[in-house]
């Protein structure tokens, strides 16, 4: 093994971190038989030295595996969990590592299971966008590391979480459409069990405070469909509201679904952007995040252990398309 | 363990393939240390007798884990793979499995280590979308199974693969705009070293015949912009196209852009359907097919092995919902 000038090697990790050149190799291949207090030395040193694997061919034809980290999130087919998993491989292919990727499809039991399974077959570097479930039950994983994304995960303390400023993110939107003249807001949002949920309906009852209206808020409605039925039910309204907060794609999409057969033409900010928000006349206004920070900052959480109980907030911005910006009738 | 009459158990399918309940419940739970010939054996017994695992729970408490399948794709952001991702999962779950997923994005080295890091963590049953490169490596697996999904693996004979007619959807996308009146149809296509692409032409050509026109066929265009680039320039053409034919989704979504800025009006149908096809105005006609079904098939193919080299063919069908019946100008 020959040093590049600058470029710090195995040698350097395993000097740096006073462990053998053997247990360097164990922990960057991710084999068994390496205490987590020792991989945890070896992670720091790999870490402070900025030490960079760059043979990843020549392990491949060792028959060594990549550096592999393992994602997992609730729905694979929504829009804002593909392109996370897009931008989570981006972020670790920087760092030479593989993702796989689980789904548990609203059903916390698999997302237990998911944990398991990668967790025995040696993937013990997770990043979890957690369901409203418990996760006590992580805690009881000698080695497992995992930075959680986009929520916090209920009953674990001390965890690392990336999230985005949602609250910010509900202010935003609904000031928008407050400045434009909208006073009768109504909010789509699903489980506020969720904490990104959550903190985006208290930013649009923050910015809304007196001329909010109860009747208004709709919670728990996770698919395009059942959005349409209550948007639909909302225009129905004696007094109906002018204006959408839509804090989620799926929301934002059942609007656009109710609006095609529909005369009105109420004003609607989404939370989260898609890929063709841009395409529809008029465009849709979105509260936009930069998915590969929430990405790296996870990506960059899980592979520098050097604390606990980290919180990275991503910024958030409002993209004028259109939607937003129609008046009040 | 007690038989519940008609459910096969453990003891059932051990008594079957004539091995010990030790060796099916390793195979059952993915351990090591057995040969690839006892494994089909007893794989053999589990599909003969229709054993359905229904135990996860206890399993779990045990400390075991799932079977787990693994989905290697080209691109887990772009729609065709999310949707496919979240089928195979579902195709999955009806056996009590679980899947990982990875994405290559575009770099077939990348897919190898997808391959070799799933195999070295014992996942070695894998449902590839193979990526155009030479795919002969992937024989030296020892137990590896796998199954190829809407394409052929070039340089591997005998593979079994799952893929759509893709020829017939060529072929009625054509048709329909022939029977509108057009005869300037152009194609839009990405790399035909795919086999799904080069069917999908070959079914274009047929249905054209002598009013092919060689200038008005694209191909290996990937991303949506480079195709809304592609139909401004068809467009600006002094006998210009009055229809198009989208070979993917991406293609359709290119042309849904370029058209945006165009004060023309063709027509066009795309192949693969997508969440928005119709929230659009008008809505856009597309080949459709079961995405289900195409799961499935990978998924019993991957846990019967009672053959090779098997092919299974998903039908495809045309959904008008406006794009594809303007007439031309």
């Amino acid at each position: 093994m020959t040093a590049t000038p600058g470029k710090p090697t195995m040698v350097d990790v395993a000097r740096h971190a006073g462990v053998s050149l053997k247990t360097v190799s164990r922990v960057v291949n991710q084999e068994p038989h390496v205490s987590a207090a020792l991989r945890q030395r070896v992670r720091a040193s790999i870490s402070a030295l900025g030490f960079r694997r760059n043979e990843a061919a020549s392990r491949l034809a060792r028959g060594a595996t990549m550096l592999t980290l393992g994602l997992i999130m609730e729905n694979i087919s929504n829009e804002f969990y593909s392109r996370l998993a897009k931008a989570v491989e981006a972020a670790a292919a920087e760092h030479e590592a593989l993702v796989v990727f689980g789904s548990y499809e609203e059903r916390p039991e698999r997302e237990r299971m998911l944990v398991e399974s990668m967790y025995a077959r040696g993937v013990d570097s997770l990043i979890i966008v957690p369901s409203p479930a418990d996760h006590s039950w992580l805690a009881g994983h000698p080695g497992l590391e995992a930075v959680f994304v986009d929520r916090l995960p209920p009953g674990l303390d001390g965890a690392d979480v990336v999230a985005l400023d949602d609250v910010r993110g509900g202010l935003i939107a609904t000031e928008h459409l407050l400045a434009r003249g909208h006073r009768r807001i109504a909010l789509i949002s699903d489980d506020d069990g969720l904490s990104s949920v959550h903190d985006r309906a208290t930013g649009y009852r923050t910015a809304l405070g007196a001329a909010l209206d109860e009747s208004l808020v709709v919670r728990g409605v996770f698919d395009p469909w059942r959005v349409s039925r209550e948007v639909e039910r909302l225009l129905g309204l004696p007094s109906p509201p002018t204006a959408f907060f839509a804090a989620n794609n799926r929301a934002a999409i059942g609007i656009l679904q109710a609006l095609r057969e529909r005369p009105e033409r109420p004003a609607y900010v989404g939370f989260d952007d898609f890929a063709l928000a841009d395409v529809f006349d008029p465009g849709v206004t979105v509260v936009r995040y930069d998915v590969d920070r929430l990405a790296r900052g996870a990506v960059d959480l899980l592979l520098d252990r050097s604390g606990a109980g980290r919180r990275v907030k991503i910024p958030v911005e409002l993209v004028a398309r259109g939607s937003g910006e129609i008046p009040p009738p």
